[in-house]
């Protein structure tokens, strides 16, 4: 379950709330694509933006819809006892795998951080998924405290923020990483302009944003990289160029993809919590322009 | 009110939730001291980690057991409506004052801020602390952003992070800001250690982590700066200098000061939201010993 494109989803909120039918169609259009898994309540679901009651909905609804694809499920939060009230609803909803990154207001400590997932793995009956992200976290993970957690019961895998542009630094970066964790633990990327580079260097999943709105892009660039064409997986990627650009200028991906799904009717504007706002005006125009000449599906 | 000494005193929270009687001694203490206001629910009282019932009940016990010293109340959340309900609450318990910081998960534009901040006051009947605390929140506000918020109604002080240890750079950085400002805007510092310094280069009010759990201490300094003994206040900052070296060894003051006062019996162990930690061990004892040879009160 945790390799193959994971695809992750936006949640649509507004000021009444969770947006049903809008989560339900972008849940169905990831099932009829056939990805590998839905990270449904990812840092693209806004998780941490939404109350437990809010979470355990779109929980619910993600399962309910996914058509038997497998669903991972956010349960991270700044408490330790928050995340654990979170891992039970995420369970009882039917996720089949919980995803659970450090949520920091004071900087953690690597003590911390290990005692957080240690007492959560130590509750858990499904598999966790470790998100390792820095620039919304503000806790940056050692090679070595990735090794301890990875030895703790029910770690499945690890979501990686990124690799070296340079596919042999890349690859040195995933063997680092891989001499401390066992062989059952997955490396997945994470960070979609890195993606080609990071599964060509032997990442086994692609937890992707892209793959939570173009699931057929993705699953393309995944297919290539997965079966050894590492060329047409760097040129999948590179024809997107003009979008990481944007993700990068607008301080990640969130804002531009729900500028794009709000652009494609997939969802209503304003689609994000505030006070965050999707990008508008002239760079909206512009990723738009780039998606139509594209025909990104 | 938003001048002189405001005492931040820290949130006793154990695996039960807030520990009332402790929390009640605490703002007794404070009161007691008659320090100048008292801040609530600031960083240093794990604000951002209790639920929305958990802040509403500890407004309420600091406004009631404050003996009159008006409390400002932190408000500050990811999501804007629950910065909106958490202010109804606050006003709702009596607060005299909010505190607001731009807490963060998808580091925020200067855009978003403006607008949760414009959004937040045009709906307040109590003035608005503006806090500035890039190392919690990630964001760094520029000057210029803050003259545009300091300009929104009901702003009535910006807690600024620290000043250049520079006696000569720290009045010059206050002046830079001070002219962004309106003239009924009070600058505030923060950061313990710079205390002393920013005092002396014109700030009005520290909002004082120290002041929460030594009072007496913080009034002292606060004093000397604010009649004019600049050499008094920086004489009583150095004495703390091993405090100050603690809170930037152990990324911030807060696991240093509940360790004072879980040690002097203010508060039970832990006394820390987990994930979080007071410190433990030599470094513990160290501060102690500290502690003990200073006499602190």
């Amino acid at each position: 379950m945790f390799s193959g494109l994971s695809a992750f989803p936006l949640t649509p909120v507004n000021h009444h709330g969770i947006d049903d039918r809008a989560y339900i169609q972008l849940i169905e259009r990831l099932a009829q694509a056939n990805v590998d898994s839905i990270g449904a309540l990812g840092s693209t679901g806004s998780y941490v933006y939404l109350s437990r009651e809010e979470r355990a909905k779109v929980a619910s609804l993600a399962v309910k819809n996914a058509a038997g694809i497998p669903v991972i499920i956010g349960i991270g939060a700044l408490r330790t006892d928050d995340v654990l009230r979170l891992a039970e609803d995420a369970q009882r909803s039917g996720a089949k795998g919980v995803l659970l990154s450090p949520v920091s207001y004071q900087k953690l400590t690597d003590d911390e951080v290990f005692g957080l997932y240690e007492t959560v793995t130590c509750n858990l009956s499904v598999p966790l998924v470790v998100y390792d992200n820095p620039s919304t976290t503000n806790f940056t993970f050692s090679d070595e405290l990735h090794g301890r957690i990875a030895h703790l019961p029910n770690v499945a895998s690890i979501k990686i923020p990124g690799v070296p542009t340079d596919a042999k630094a890349a690859s040195e970066r995933i063997l680092r990483l891989r001499d401390k964790i066992p062989n059952h633990v997955t490396i997945g990327i994470s960070g979609d302009a890195l993606a080609a580079t990071g599964l060509n260097a032997g990442c086994e999943i692609w937890y992707s944003v892209i793959g939570g709105i173009f699931p057929n892009v993705a699953l393309a660039l995944t297919k290539a990289a997965r079966t050894g064409d590492a060329a047409l997986a760097i040129q999948l990627s590179d024809n997107l160029t003009a979008l990481w650009n944007s993700f990068k200028n607008n301080g990640g991906s969130l804002r531009v993809v729900a500028a794009i799904a709000e652009e494609m009717g997939l969802v209503s504007a304003p689609s994000l919590p505030l006070p965050l706002y999707s990008i508008q005006g002239d760079e909206r125009e512009r990723i738009m322009s780039l998606i139509r000449t594209l025909s990104l599906s």
